[in-house]
């Protein structure tokens, strides 16, 4: 049973998961991420060397757990939390400790193994964005649960140990530092100007044009103001909206557009680089807040974090993020090749 | 000129440091750290590849910036912040900016290219903390730095860019994130129990045991109950001592014998792993508080930082604390053998 501990001076939960020990990717060795479908676990055909399906989109009348979908569920096999028990709160000592409950599933993005979330049609994309909707809505009815992050990891050098296109969710029974880190800051901006921060910073970005990627009439992509990595790039919906399940579903043609193309033109400008992306919203138990605008933070894996970051917490940048804008506005996203052609440097070591 | 930017959301701040970029360990490509002492600037006879030396301890009659050094100390030639010139604090729209102003100085152990800090006598160990308090008590006479972090980057993995065994130093004209987080939470726990959270955690881990490393009269070195990484470890002063340079060097001997053992610890049982090292201490201004204590953190570097962690702040670390703890116990350090023939692995990609 993975366990959640609480360090006593700063109030930082970690996950102590032995059982993900006997990941190979947890020891430094890099994985290998296979270029080939052969025993790809995620591709189709391969259902049964996975956990059963939490849920699929599929056409037709294939049945659960075979070949058919379009975009697939599962709970993730080696999971950073468990979804049965209870909390079971407790000290020691000085010490704070839980036990490690919670939910962690995988969502494959596409039947296609070397395709990227980018790669994908718009229709495709919409399918993803609605699964990560429909998994949110399920869980947030679990009240264990305080919070769901969806994130995505990409490329070996940014923590992936598969290389066919998916991405993760994870609920935990705490609200996470770095989110209550934003509450708290969007909150304080909220009580001295009664308006939300992100949407300030929307509005900002816009005026000003010079930090912009893309842009429509509902979402915007730019780089923000003090990223801490080079090519650093958020996503926001222009009008408040505090988490992404409370959005309209007919806003995901509009999104799906913003994201495809900002992630093409990452693609393009870094030739096809390792990446995170995450999608921070409001709280389960608090979806709607007047002061929290949900977004996505996407943050490609170029340089290395070290002793100065870990003791700081300030990142040295060597990118300004109006050069790193300027550069992916200049690049053409229609002539983006596919992921899977530049898988060599995606997959590299860093 | 680096500029020190600040997120509006979250209070974060960045260092846009362009003239870093020209780095090769900055764009994702492995540097190679090279074996042999060829062409190193941080060799003896090779002095006049470094900035002239800010201090270094001599003996004899030898000039500066010449061979004849036991422990060297240079500007960084690729400094994150810069020395000259005044804050220029100014907003822009809804945004927090100034000027990149501090110091970062590299402290070079020893002449030897190939021997790891552990592998020093304690005397040169004495000599390396020595010349960590020097530079910090010079810095702090300059009343635009408001922190001072020593730090190290040991192997490509953990951000080095050159094998020849060095600690660095930034002064930063703000008190940053991370530290302030500590303070805050120290400045919470006293004014609860009018006692520091430090000595509470020395004194719990000292009666139960199970996450010591090793320990005299004076120092003691634990992995702690909600490690972020596996085999992160933590080296305190027994006694209250809030801050580094404030330590009586009468305890050197005593903190050199404990830090030795702890690395040669780690080397053993990881295989020379790659790690960053970090002193945290108590802010310029106020170097005598009686709520925080100076910590040593050791975090080896056998991780990713992935999505998940980028968006909560919650890391996953599959290595219970007692579990590496017993482990650490069980190595011999006498037999440890040279980090430089471990060069492979500490220096291979992560």
């Amino acid at each position: 049973m993975p366990e959640l501990r609480r360090d006593p001076v700063v109030g930082r939960w970690v996950i102590i998961a032995e059982d993900r020990a006997r990941r190979p990717s947890d020891w430094g060795n890099e994985p290998h991420l296979s270029p080939s479908p052969d025993g790809c676990p995620f591709c189709p055909g391969n259902e049964r060397f996975t956990p059963p399906e939490v849920m699929a989109v599929r056409t037709g009348s294939a049945g659960a757990n075979g070949p058919g979908w379009s975009t697939r569920v599962i709970p993730n096999k080696f999971p950073a939390l468990q979804i049965e028990g209870g909390l079971d709160r407790r000290g020691e000592g000085m010490y704070d400790r839980m036990n490690g409950i919670g939910a962690h599933e995988v969502i494959i993005e596409s039947p296609d193994h070397s395709a990227e979330l980018s790669d994908l049609s718009l229709d495709a994309i919409e399918r993803v964005l609605g699964t990560y909707r429909a998994r949110i809505l399920d869980l947030r009815n679990d009240h264990r649960f305080r919070y769901i992050l969806v994130f995505k990891n990409h490329g070996a050098a940014a923590g992936a140990s598969l290389a066919h296109g998916h991405t993760q969710l994870i609920a935990t029974p705490i609200i996470p530092n770095v989110v209550a880190e934003e509450l708290e800051g969007s909150l304080q901006h909220f009580r001295r100007k009664e308006r939300c921060v992100f949407c300030d910073i929307v509005e900002e970005e816009l005026g000003d044009g010079a930090r912009i990627v893309t842009r429509n009439d509902d979402f915007v992509s730019f780089e923000p103001f003090a990223p801490r990595f080079p090519f650093e790039t958020w996503l926001l919906p222009r009008r408040h909206v505090s988490s992404f399940e409370e959005m309209d579903p007919a806003a995901f043609p509009a999104l799906a557009v913003v994201l495809q193309e900002t992630l093409r033109r990452l693609h393009r400008a870094l030739n096809g680089p390792p990446y995170n992306f995450l999608i921070h919203g409001a709280p389960c138990a608090e979806p709607r807040l007047p002061h929290y605008h949900w977004h996505m933070e996407i943050m490609p894996k170029l340089t290395r974090v070290a002793g100065f970051e870990w003791g700081t917490g300030v990142y040295i940048n060597p990118t300004p993020p109006e050069e790193a804008a300027a550069y992916l506005r200049s690049m053409d996203p229609a002539t983006v090749p596919r992921a899977s052609t530049l898988s060599t440097r995606a997959e590299s070591a860093p």
